[in-house]
C-alpha cells in the first residue's frame, strides 16, 4: 500500500542526497494568509446598521467609563461630551476618528522574509498567551518557568504555520512578577524572528517594551514600522481602566498597533441575546479605537476582543459553541464595515486534558474564524482549561491545524488543473492513479497530509504501541527542540538589551507574586 | 449525571414544578435544518463552468462503464452512444436527463411530525452506517451484534439532532449475512419512528426493503411518497456495478430516493489535484443521476459520494484534510448549479479512539459540510477508525455537535433583539447582567450549553472523579437507553413485517460470512 515519497530530481548527488533532501524537516514559516474564502456574511446590510445604529446610542445615551484622568481629559479636547468619568461620544465623533485607522499595515519581523500584510484578506496565526500552568513536554500540569516559557518561543520559531512568537504564552513563574515583563519581551526577541506581541501590564512595563524595541529596531524605525502588537482588554460592560490605557497610550504614541479587546463573557457581562451582545462589544470595540486617534491620529489599531458564551448552569466561560461562531461571523462584518483590522481568538475551550472536547473546540473555532475572516487569530496554538494552562502537546497539534486551515483557507490550486484532467483518459474507468506521471509528479502538494494524525489500520497502530496523539505530538515537540537553531541576533545589540534588562531590573524593586497577595 | 425523566408539566404545581420543567430532558426532535447560512461559494461562475465542461468532456470522451447488461440497454434506449459496457452520454441528454430530478422533496416519516423536507436549504442529519465493529457501552472494540445495532437504533431515536435512524450502523454479524438485510430493516422500523435508510445489498436484497416499507406505509403510499434511501455506490473511476445498479432500480422504480456515490479516494482513484478530482466525481454522479431518469422520469435522486483523500506515505484514506473542505465547498456548488439535493459524509475521520484526534477531524468536517450547503448530511454521529468501527460515545457527543451545527447554520435570533438591548442602560458600564429580567428569561435559550463538554474549573472537574469525555458520553448513553420508549407500531403492520421476513429467511439460504469465505 506504501506509495514511497519521491523527491524532485536533484541535479547531482545521487541516492543519499535525495534520502537527506527527503527526511530534512521544513521550518519555513508560511506566507502570512492570503485568505480566498468568500467571508460568511450572515448579516445584510440593514442588519448591519441595526447594530451599528445600536452601538452609537449605547456610545451616545450610556457612554463607556474611562476611569483614567488623562484620557478623560484627552476626550474632553477632542470634543466628546464627559460626565464625570464617562464618555458619550457622538456617532460623528466617532467616525470622524476610527476613519484615521489604517486598513492594513505590514507587521516588520527581525527577519524581513518573515515580515508579513495584515488587514483586508490578509491574515496572521498568534500563538495563545497568559497561561498560568502549562502542560509540559511530560503531559504534566504545573507552575511555568523562564525556562518553558522560551521553549514556547522556541516551538513559535520553528512550526511554520505560526507567525509570530507572541509574548507570555506561559507565565514565567520563577521571577518576580515587577521584572517578568523584561524577560517576557527578551525571550520573544531572542528565541525567535518572527514578529512578536508586547506585555501591557501596567504603562510602564509598556514603554520598557517600547524602549527593548527600539533598541532591537532602532527608535527612528518604530516611528514608520510596526514591530509588535500591545493588547488592551476592556472590561465588559463598557469599562477601560487606568492600567490598559496608559499602556494603550505608550504604544499609541509610538506608532505601534493594539488590539481594543472588549472581553465578553456572553450572558454575564453582556444581554443574553447575540445580536445585543454584538451591539455592546461593538461600542466597547469603537470606543478604545476611537481613542487611538484621539492619542495619535493614524496610529495603528486592531479591533479586538475576547469572546465566550457562559455556562448559565455553573457559570464557565464556554468556547466552540454556536453563538461564538456567529459572533464571530457577525463582528468580522462589523470591523469590515468599518475598515478596521479584527483580531479575534482561535482555539480556546474548556477542556482539561488534551482529549476530543479540546479538539471539537479547536476545530470548531478554527473553521468559525477562518470563514469570518479574521486578519490577527490570535490564541492559535496551546490554549486549553478556558487559558488555565498551555499544552505543549496540543501547541503542535493546533500548529499544523493552523496549516491546514491556510491551505484551506487559500482555496482550491488550478495552476495544474488541465494537465492533471489527462491523467482522467490516460487511467480509464477501474484504473488506479498512484503510478500515473501526474499523480508521481505532484502528490506531495496535492493533498495536505497531517503528521499528527494516524490514519493507519488499527493493526499497524497497535504495532506500533498503540501511541495516542498527546504522546505523538510531545514526540514531535521533543524532535523539534533538539534541532532548534537560535536566530542570530547583533553583539551589540543582544548586549544592548541586556543592560537595559539589567537596568531596569536594579531601578525596580523585585516583587513577587507572593508579596502581592499580602 | 443522570436527569431524571420528568412528565409533561402540570398546569399548577409551583416551584417543584417549575424544577421539574427545568430538569426534564427533551427528546423532541429538531425540526431539519433550514440553513442560513451563506454557502461558501469558492468557485466563480466560470471555474463552474469549467468543471462541468470538464466533466461532460469525461462523460462524451472517456465514457463510463456500467456493468450491467439492463442499464446498457436501457442506456441504448436512451440514445446514448454504448460501446461494449462503455457509456458515452452526451451532454445534451446528461443535461436533459438531469432536468427531471426534483430540486427538493418530503421524506416522510412514521410519525409524521417528524417528516422532513430535503434540497435547497433544508438539510437532515443522517447517524453513520456500515461499520464492521462497534465501540460499546464499555468503550469496548468488537463485532456488533443485532443487540448493538438496536441499541443504535433507540439512541438515533432520542437524540433530537438526529433525523434518521440509518440502516446498518453497524454490521449484525450475530445474524446470517443473507437475511440481515431484513433484520436491519425491521429494526430501523421498529425502534424509531423517523425516516430510515434502505439496505442495497443486492438487487433482491432492495426489492425486499421496498417490500418492507410497502407493508410499513402502503403500496400506493409509496409512489408519491419518499419514506426511505437507498445509497448507490460507485467504483472509482467512472464504473458502476451490476450490484448497485439493480438496487437503484429497485428503489427508483417505487418511485424511492437513491443517493449517487461516487466512492472517492482522492489521489488514489482521481487525479492528485483538487479541482480535476471534483471533474471527475461529478462526472460520475452525473452518470448515475442521470440514469435514474433513465429508469423512472421524475424519481427522487440525490448527488452523493464518499469523500477522502488518501496518504501518500501509507495508502490511508484520509478525513478533516483541507482538500476536503474545498472539495466540499465545490461540490456543494455543482450540486446546486444542476439544481440536485446533495449528500456529503460528515465526521469522517481516522483516529482510533475517542482522541483530540477524533474531535478535530469531526468538526472540521461538520464545519466544512455546513458552510457548503449539503442537504443529506450523512456519518453524522459514530463514525471513527475510517469506518470501521461506530463508537458509542462519540454517536452522543457527535450527536450534540449536530445540534449545534444546527443552531449555528440556523444564523443569529433577532426577535428580542430590541428587547435584549433595554438591559445595556439597565446594567450600565461595570454592572452585570446575570440577575436582569431579561437574562433571567432567555439565559436558557440565548447560548447553547452543551452538556457533553465540561467546562468547570479542574478542581471541580477533580473533585468530581475527573470523568473524561468518553466515559461522559456513555454515561448519557446508558441514561438515555434506561429512558428509551419504543414508538408505537400498529399490531397487524408488526405481524406482517414479521411475516414478511419470516417467509423470506425460509426461502433465502441462510449464509454466513464465513461460508461466503470460502
Amino acid at each position: 500500500m506504501t506509495a514511497p515519497r519521491q523527491p524532485a530530481p536533484a541535479r547531482s548527488g545521487g541516492r543519499a542526497a535525495r534520502r537527506a533532501l527527503r527526511s530534512a524537516p521544513d521550518f519555513t514559516m508560511l506566507p502570512g494568509l492570503r485568505s480566498a474564502l468568500p467571508f460568511c456574511e450572515i448579516m445584510e446590510g440593514a442588519q448591519i446598521e441595526l447594530i451599528d445604529s445600536a452601538s452609537m446610542e449605547i456610545l451616545e445615551n450610556v457612554g463607556v467609563q474611562f476611569r483614567d484622568n488623562i484620557a478623560l481629559a484627552d476626550w474632553t479636547r477632542a470634543g466628546a461630551k464627559v460626565v464625570g468619568d464617562r464618555v458619550y461620544p457622538d456617532r460623528g465623533l466617532v467616525r470622524e476618528l476610527i476613519a484615521t485607522i489604517p486598513s492594513g499595515f505590514t507587521y516588520h519581523a527581525r527577519d524581513p522574509k518573515k515580515n508579513l500584510a495584515l488587514g483586508g484578506r490578509n491574515a496572521v496565526f498568534v500563538p495563545m498567551t497568559g497561561a498560568p500552568f502549562l502542560r509540559d513536554l511530560d503531559d504534566r500540569r504545573r507552575v511555568p518557568t523562564l525556562d518553558d516559557l522560551a521553549m514556547f518561543h522556541k516551538l513559535s520559531h520553528m512550526l511554520p504555520a505560526l507567525h509570530s512568537s507572541a509574548h507570555h504564552i506561559v507565565e514565567p513563574c520563577d521571577h518576580p512578577v515587577s521584572h517578568r515583563h523584561l524577560r517576557i519581551t527578551y525571550s520573544s526577541m531572542k528565541h525567535s524572528d518572527k514578529m512578536f506581541m508586547g506585555m501591557t501590564t501596567s504603562p510602564r512595563n509598556a514603554e520598557d517594551v517600547m524602549e527593548m524595541c527600539a533598541i532591537l529596531f532602532g527608535e527612528d524605525y518604530l516611528e514608520s514600522h510596526a514591530v509588535t502588537t500591545g493588547n488592551i482588554n476592556g472590561n465588559s460592560p463598557l469599562v477601560w481602566d487606568e492600567t490598559m490605557l496608559g499602556a494603550m497610550r505608550a504604544f499609541c504614541r509610538r506608532n505601534q498597533p493594539v488590539l481594543c479587546s472588549p472581553f465578553v463573557l456572553g450572558g454575564a457581562n453582556t444581554p443574553a441575546n447575540v445580536p445585543a451582545a454584538v451591539a455592546q462589544l461593538n461600542a466597547e470595540a469603537l470606543s478604545a479605537l476611537a481613542y487611538t486617534q484621539v492619542i495619535r491620529k493614524g496610529a495603528p489599531a486592531i479591533y479586538g476582543h475576547y469572546l465566550s458564551t457562559v455556562s448559565m448552569k455553573s457559570g464557565a466561560p464556554m468556547a466552540g459553541t454556536p453563538e461564538i461562531s456567529l459572533m464571530n461571523f457577525m463582528i468580522g462584518q462589523m470591523a469590515r464595515h468599518y475598515g478596521v483590522p479584527w483580531c479575534t481568538s482561535n482555539t480556546l475551550g474548556g477542556a482539561k486534558t488534551f482529549d476530543a472536547q479540546a479538539g471539537y473546540e479547536s476545530a470548531t473555532t478554527l473553521s468559525a474564524v477562518l470563514h469570518a475572516g479574521a486578519n490577527y487569530i490570535w490564541h492559535s496554538a496551546g490554549w486549553n482549561e478556558a487559558g488555565m494552562h498551555c499544552s505543549v502537546a496540543k501547541f503542535i497539534v493546533d500548529a499544523e491545524q493552523c496549516a491546514m486551515g491556510h491551505r484551506m483557507a487559500s482555496g482550491p490550486q488550478w495552476g495544474d488543473f488541465a494537465e492533471a484532467l489527462k491523467a482522467v483518459p490516460d487511467v480509464g474507468p477501474g484504473g488506479h492513479y498512484l503510478g500515473h506521471p501526474h499523480t508521481q509528479a505532484h502528490f506531495q502538494s496535492a493533498f495536505f497530509m497531517p503528521e499528527m494524525f494516524d490514519n493507519n489500520s488499527i493493526e499497524q497502530w497497535q504495532a506500533e504501541g498503540s501511541v495516542e496523539i498527546t504522546a505523538r505530538a510531545l514526540a514531535r515537540a521533543r524532535a523539534l527542540l533538539a534541532q532548534y537553531e537560535e536566530p542570530a541576533l547583533d553583539a551589540a545589540t543582544d548586549e544592548a538589551l541586556r543592560d537595559y534588562i539589567a537596568r531596569r531590573e536594579r531601578e525596580i524593586p523585585a516583587v513577587d507574586e507572593l508579596n502581592q497577595d499580602h
